[in-house]
């Protein structure tokens, strides 16, 4: 069992520093703080002793109201760990925090023995060290492979997005249109490539014009819809709810009536789905089932069993914001753009 | 709540008749015994009431001795689920018996809940029936993608061959073989699969002479491991530890020294493989992990979740069986096979 005097001999300095150092007492120096902490870590003084304490970390993720993605993962996570006498806090971060010190070093001071990550894209600063840190880590939608102290959970994107197009092709849908978050997210990359390959299993061709990406939802829902449906979209496809609210919102205000102008998939399935006018066809993620499967991986991990991956299925649920392809054709590339929008909306709000 | 009442009923028979066809009782017909069976799957009058009774199906796998591969997968299992009250059958089961009932009759007549199955191959009877059967079942190393009663769990294949690979081409060897099983599994697919992606990875041409397949592991071991040495081959993958094994006794009875002559890599780290001589390097499934995995992913079933898949790493436990490459060129195609054979054993027994 490491003790601080390891600590201590290791550092050359008193066990009383070394106290200090890792209760954050303001007579030890940032510097010698940091070490006694790498020290600690290094030699497995944190992690495995100290309180029962466990984090979550999210980021680029809404969690304090049930229709933000994030409440019900957390609230799956602390149902299965509290009774299991662990305490868990929840800590909101971003990138330039992150910039200030490392995974490592943030975890012993907050004497966290393990911790889900959520919403994290491929750019946060903490992704390139998850790679090597030596902490129990679960990665909600993301996954390193080299690391056997990493473990992913998260939905299988591809059978619910096959099932999405298949459903809008079964109804003669052949122009599908994809609205997506940026490809800096893992998960968001796994979607795109799911679309990309369930149309050529449909047998429709993929048009990098039917597809627009942005991180801001609203407005790049605003920037791009248009020009989907101006491009003869008859159905699109969004990488999350919140982008197919957006897409009901563009619709309304051009009146594009749901679903018989234009069908409009989601995908996760938050409550506010299935309210929605008309409801929503959505891919379902089981939330708080998938904070679950966190805790149980985190759990595995803890009790060193090399656990990789939990995947659960994302059944599509067919709701009424999906509806038989209304009948038109592709429009002629040589009219104006702005043109055959006008036209086009004229048509639509015509029916 | 489903009664026995409910079964009479859309029978249009007794109560009675449907509680003796249910405790097997001889004066009910089989053909009566079955619908009766049938009727009370359907209306979930089976899987939520009676016993707490759970089944592991068995087949194409030795389980009664630790060194064995079901062993620790059966233990890992029961450790988990006998706490929480669930009684748990091993049920060895074969092809034949399978055509004599239905997956859906035999559980419904031994009144399990659920199932987690073992060593299944794409030929048995009940795979095709698993694409709808209405029961949740834990399937090792087996994957039915469409059905949500069905749960996956096994090891990720992929990195554990390429780690594999990578240690080979590491030491030098650039003609590495493969003894494998047959590919009507799911699983050895999946490893031949790997095997041929990390061969590319690694910049190796796939030679399929040499590439040896058979379901009987000491025949076929017999049958491909001198062809596969004669074809150059300096190391070989073997599919499972089984394999390895028997390419021991192939190697000593052709007196070709491990690693000296040729490298040999097992796959599933038996207990056995750490006390071979010399000790079999091996890609580890940890199966205590793997049953207890089995448990929880059958339990998120019985709870409604839909869970898809939960994966282990596989790591590459490297021991003494590999080595660096012996030096030699791919045999001249022109030499007689069995001239360039002995002449081979002649070089590397004089080592």
């Amino acid at each position: 069992m490491v003790t601080l005097n390891d600590i201590a001999a290791k550092l050359g300095i008193s066990k009383s520093t070394v106290s200090k150092g890792l209760n954050n007492a303001s007579d030890v120096s940032e510097e010698l703080r940091r070490k006694i902490l790498e020290t600690a870590t290094e030699l497995g003084y944190i992690g495995r002793r100290g309180p029962k304490k466990l984090c979550i970390l999210i980021e680029n993720m809404g969690y304090q109201d049930p229709n933000q993605f994030g409440y019900d993962l957390i609230a799956g996570f602390q149902e299965m760990a509290r009774p299991e006498g662990w305490a868990v806090d929840v800590v909101p971060l971003t990138e330039e925090y992150q910039r200030t010190i490392t995974y490592q070093q943030f975890m012993a001071q907050g004497r966290w023995r393990g911790a889900f990550v959520l919403g994290f894209s491929l750019l946060d600063p903490w992704m390139e060290e998850f790679r090597t840190a030596q902490i129990p880590t679960v990665l909600y939608d993301n996954r390193i492979k080299e690391n056997p102290c990493m473990a992913s959970v998260g939905c299988d994107s591809t059978s619910g997005l096959g099932a999405a197009v298949r459903h809008l092709c079964s109804l003669g849908h052949r122009r599908i249109g994809l609205l997506c978050g940026p490809l800096e997210s893992y998960v968001l990359k796994e979607r795109y490539n799911a679309y990309i390959n369930a149309m050529a299993e449909c047998g429709l061709p993929v048009d990098e014009e039917l597809i627009g990406m942005g991180y801001y939802v609203a407005e790049s829902t605003r920037t791009y819809l248009p020009k989907l449906i101006e491009k003869g979209a008859t159905a699109i496809l969004c990488s999350d709810d919140s982008r197919a609210v957006a897409a009901y919102t563009e619709c309304r205000d051009r009146r594009l009536n749901i679903p018989e102008a234009v069908s409009i998939v989601g995908f996760d399935d938050l409550p506010i789905a299935a309210y929605m006018n008309p409801p929503l066809t959505t891919i379902r993620q089981d939330r708080p089932a998938l904070g679950k499967c966190g805790y149980y991986a985190l759990s595995c991990l803890l009790n060193e069993v090399d656990i990789d991956s939990i995947h659960l299925r994302a059944p599509l649920i067919v709701r009424g914001s999906t509806g038989p392809a209304p009948e038109r054709g592709t429009p002629q590339p040589e009219q104006p753009e702005k043109e055959a929008l006008l036209l086009w909306q004229r048509n639509m709000t015509a029916v």
